[in-house]
């Protein structure tokens, strides 16, 4: 799939978006039953009803170009859930366990503020300031669900970890 | 590998990130050779330096706890670069590619900005202030990594690659 403009690699990196927030959506509700803290499980799960709501952003800008999602799997977020589930599996004690699900879960959030900035700033740059607007609002929700996690994990987890029961 | 407290997975975070900097290690000068931008290329080499130098600072850490990385692959890096690659491969416009470049090494930058945050955070709670000081320098590099790639988007790149010649 050659591309010759920004259009076209708008394109593929919405496309790409597409795949990963799919991906995400199986990914979080196993995340959130492994989780151990009430108030991660709770973040967890609404962060799934953000992630749902943001993969419909994604349908509407491809409705309103009137292009649809290519088929093709983000290898990007696939790493990602690979490389966190993995650690999460490794953890045997509760705390840790929930420290490496932040640890995974901030790492997919940074995916998403670096892809959302740049989907942004390419619908600026083709005068598209409708769906550049949309995509603001998800790159929006992406930073404060990074700094809830970063909370969560300050003030409670990361200590319970370092003196497990 | 199992892990039952915040130091052995700040061991396995570690290692993980060893391995993602050794793979950027190999693919910036490649990235640096297909870039267009002079301004570009200059930044990629410069980020090189920047993390030869993060990895060196990776095996301080190492040596001060006595221990060794494991040599186990970083998922998270290999899924980011196979998906940038990839993206670059596509590109047949030279401001495209330049676009795509940029893309994709945000998306990295980002992933250790995730990561070198979960790591400094770990090793200022497990009380280690001398790694946690060595942590936060990587952050911060990554940080003016990152703004620095936004501004050769935003004032050059983006613009020409919406208008190919």
């Amino acid at each position: 799939m050659e591309m010759s403009n920004l259009k076209e690699l708008f394109l593929a990196e919405l496309s790409d978006m597409h795949s990963a927030e799919r991906q995400l959506i199986e990914a979080l509700p196993k995340l959130a039953r492994q989780a151990g803290s009430p108030q991660l499980k709770r973040a967890l799960e609404q962060h799934l009803r953000v992630t749902e709501g943001q993969l419909e952003r994604l349908d509407r800008i491809f409705d309103s170009l009137g292009e649809k999602p290519k088929r093709k799997k983000c290898k990007g977020m696939e790493g990602l859930i690979g490389e966190g589930s993995e650690m999460v599996r490794e953890a045997t004690d509760e705390a840790v366990r929930d420290a490496a699900i932040i640890a995974g879960a901030q790492k997919v959030e940074h995916y998403e503020i670096a892809a959302y900035g740049t989907l942004r700033t390419y619908a600026e740059t083709l005068g598209d300031s409708a769906n550049g607007k949309l995509l603001d609002q998800s790159l929006e929700e992406e930073k404060e669900a990074d700094v809830k996690l970063s909370e969560i994990a300050e003030s409670a987890v990361n200590v319970e970890a370092a003196s497990p029961a």
